[in-house]
């Protein structure tokens, strides 16, 4: 049995449509993180890093395994199905090496760029300008290697490309445009237009009404 | 054949302690990120990114494999021996779940407070307090786990206790101390003293003369 806590955030929403592509069923808990209800002690006790999303996998013994970072999950979730995670070595190594560009780059810059647009206190312009030059350039990293493949991480649809989605579906925070990166554009329009993630992104935006 | 782009960096020295860890033969390159060698067109090619470390595998037939991003070269050489990184579905996960919580937590909070602190043109105070804060949470965050288990993800040592180490071994730059961390004092005093990881950093510091 597979219980998410999430919230209709860019990182929770790469778990729903990993769910949704391996067809898997899960249950989802809402954690409103715009109430602060991921730092209550409840939530702590289950992810001390007060963060979603969270998986929590109930074996038939009554067993929890709790699992945090989006990423992990996504990883768990591959090498449980042995779906969207080849397993030869230089393959799985394109996908691990978009996994960690996402998390460390990408994603971090997205989220930086947008908090100093848009949540903080008074303006400040070393940091506005640091994180939307990064945020920019790690876009126009991506659009580079989509001009090779068709994918992120190569000709196969994989983990990967779920990981960027989930921010790249939140580019309005850091106003983020596709507009200057026709093959990030092409594979974002191809990846939204898949079923399965159109049921994840519907499930997560249902969390918060 | 195993060749090593990197300089004294954190996310380098990862590669290197790995690689003196598994016994691996390599050629390390001295890519000096201080001048700035990082973003000449020869390196871009290797690397869009304009990072190190830089990992190249050389097969017999002279065919290159190139990889980028630190955790992701550490996940490709424990695979690649089958060492540093279990088996089972849980234990593993734990590994990646560690991994991701560095690249996309604890390392970015440290990076972006050293720059703050010590690079930035002027002192920015929401920034300072806000990458300063994340930097001792995520520091906190690893105490807790560390006080649960001998290493980060469990009672062996893998490669997410190599990806830690790497920033903690560079805690200075944001300034961070050990002080109100005890199991991660007492943790980084255990990986330091190993022989492997003794030969990883003089390699890397070598670089840097």
């Amino acid at each position: 049995m597979l219980d998410i806590y999430a919230f209709a955030t860019p990182n929770s929403v790469k778990v729903t449509i990993a769910l949704e592509e391996l067809d898997l069923p899960y249950t989802l808990h809402g954690v409103n993180v715009r109430k602060g209800e991921q730092k209550t002690p409840e939530f702590l006790a289950l992810n001390p890093n007060g963060k979603v999303p969270v998986l929590v996998e109930t074996d038939e013994a009554r067993r929890m395994f709790v699992l945090t970072e989006s990423a992990a999950i996504l990883v768990f979730l591959a090498e449980k199905t042995g779906q969207l995670l080849p397993t030869g070595a230089q393959s799985r190594a394109r996908v691990f090496e978009q996994l960690f560009f996402h998390a460390s780059g990408l994603s971090p810059a997205f989220g930086q760029s947008g908090f100093f647009q848009k949540f903080a206190a008074a303006p400040e312009p070393i940091a506005l300008e640091r994180f939307s030059t990064e945020a920019k350039r790690t876009l126009h990293v991506l659009d580079t290697i989509l001009a090779k493949s068709w994918f992120v991480a190569g000709e196969e649809f994989t983990i990967a490309d779920i990981a960027h989605f989930g921010w790249l579906w939140r580019r309005n925070f850091p106003n983020i445009t596709l507009d200057d990166t026709p093959h990030v554009a092409r594979w974002y329009a191809d990846i939204e237009s898949r079923p399965a993630v159109q049921r994840g992104i519907a499930r997560i935006e249902a969390l918060a009404p």
